[in-house]
């Protein structure tokens, strides 16, 4: 079968009308018609092949919305009709032990949706069914797409690590990962901190659910904040004093990294070890926490803040993302 | 009343015998007799002042047991004639969210016993009774100093991180910490790894309870563990290729610091993100988990390897302990 896609040829290249052969339908496989797809900045990442990652011809997108079109012979568990989601993974081995224990996320030899294979920048894309998850009547269509890739990831911690309603939570970087973050915590009951270096966002963020503005460009507003934070999650891909953060957490407390931050981490041991700190780190979400993930924004309603483009617009939307100033995340709609 | 003890009067000085006044015993304090100390290596650098914390003269010793002599008016559960053991707390406030929530060695005024004011190289020392832990018939009292901080250094994380029995652990470093490590893990029903860079220990090792030594100089035995430990415990205070050993980590493995790097970690970010595994580090243990620790040692016969010297031959030990040649902890006796 025959796909048109939108594909960059090269490193840094425009993306252009593409089309592929993806071949027949596995036997766990959906085939999904693509509503609407968010930009996260790993499609960035990935098109700039600044991973090492990237395959070209490279079709991008994995904050897939869409309705299932054909479904494989094994499948028994999604329909044709359905509408589904679709995030950084398309397929998991199923049977390590990972896989077998619930942390499909984790598996090593799971399938990124736009590594080594074709993304949602496009009419159609086939994923294994069971990363296909079924959306839910109460979540908003459009702006769903982000929490497939973004959402999931600043949700997975919450529900990794436990974190209570009692808790105080940090987030630094409220941007398409962060933004989400904030409204997730709000709803779970948090005292929510964002650590954020733009003072213009101020409204916008404590709308968004934030208790307390931290200015990160602030030594003192950091050191105010000693022995806060049960749990801060960084969002953001620079470095950081991150030092000063540590110092910020409670006994226990964890700072955590989902942001693909390149240069190692300069962590002192003696603030770990006073204080039994832990630093951490973690990948999207397997597809139960991503279903849970979907109930809890339907029944608070919560809806990611999103631009919205046309596929045909996708030059643009890039730009956008690139340019740092998306209002918080974006989403092309066919 | 007068306490006869041994103490340095500069960084790197000489252990002289020395005589303080130690004041009225406090309401809710215990006068010890010491009986045993042993030597760790934070009195040594205690002693040299390497954490700028050292007050002069000084007087070192927090690896105590002794005979209870005297009870102040408020203590109710500790008598005279009990014998207690004391590591490196010698009190806490006892009020904050740490204290009344159990994890006593995370409040951030407790006392130390050898930091601002003088420890147990000594006939007697002063304590607040709830850190003098009563000692149990069946742990052997010469080796049972070194219990009351090397040994519950490395016990409490296994009791913190829920470490199970079908968990795969590892200890880097197998001196006075690690070689406990090993006797706990053994009893505790993991399979058990030494990290050591010391090849003529390994039947020594093996039979403290080690399953498996990886020499800790060979890459290729580092990487052909890739993937295999929940936790691993450090106990050693220089610099490692941690990246190398994060590596070998399961995914939501923990590589866990008890040891006091100076030098900051450098942490890449990848390995902790795709594995949800952590970095953490811990201090000593509160009383409660002291007293599990003692149980547990007694159940098991476990007993601490050390090497005896008399109290008059305090500086021929530091200078033994120096060494590090120590097989593998050194306890002083009256």
């Amino acid at each position: 079968m025959k796909v048109k896609a939108y594909a960059a040829k090269e490193p840094k290249g425009k993306l252009e009308p593409f089309e592929y052969e993806s071949g027949p339908l596995g036997p766990e496989e959906a085939l999904i018609k693509v509503e609407h797809c968010g930009i996260c900045h790993s499609d960035l990442s990935m098109l700039n092949n600044d991973w090492g990652l990237t395959q070209y011809p490279f079709v991008p997108g994995h904050e897939i919305v869409g309705v299932v079109e054909a479904v494989g012979d094994q499948v028994t568990d999604r329909s044709v009709g359905q509408r589904v989601g679709v995030g950084w993974n398309s397929g998991s081995c199923m049977s390590c032990e990972c896989c077998i224990t619930g942390d499909h996320n984790l598996c090593a030899t799971a399938e990124g949706t736009i590594v080594g294979r074709h993304g949602g920048f496009a009419e159609k894309v086939k994923v294994k069914a069971i990363w296909a998850i079924p959306m839910l009547e109460n979540v908003d269509v459009v702006s769903a797409g982000p929490l497939f890739c973004g959402g999931i990831t600043v949700f997975n911690p919450l529900v990794q690590f436990d974190i209570k309603p009692t808790d105080r939570v940090g987030v630094i970087g409220i941007g398409g990962l962060g933004h989400m973050a904030l409204m997730f915590l709000k709803y779970w009951g948090c005292e929510v901190t964002a650590f954020s270096s733009n003072p213009k966002k101020a409204d916008e963020i404590k709308g968004m659910g934030a208790h307390n503005i931290i200015n990160s460009r602030e030594p003192k507003e950091l050191e105010a904040a000693q022995g806060k934070f049960d749990l801060i999650i960084s969002t953001v891909n620079v470095t950081l004093d991150w030092n000063s953060y540590i110092n910020t957490l409670r006994p226990k407390g964890r700072l955590h990294f989902v942001g693909a931050t390149l240069e190692p981490l300069s962590i002192p041991v003696f603030p770990l070890l006073f204080g039994q700190r832990s630093i951490s780190g973690s990948p999207v979400g397997s597809p139960a926490v991503i279903s849970r993930m979907l109930e809890f924004t339907g029944r608070h309603e919560i809806k990611p803040i999103v631009e919205n483009f046309k596929f045909d617009q996708v030059n643009e939307a890039m730009a956008r993302l690139e340019s740092g100033e998306t209002r918080y995340r974006i989403v092309l709609s066919h």
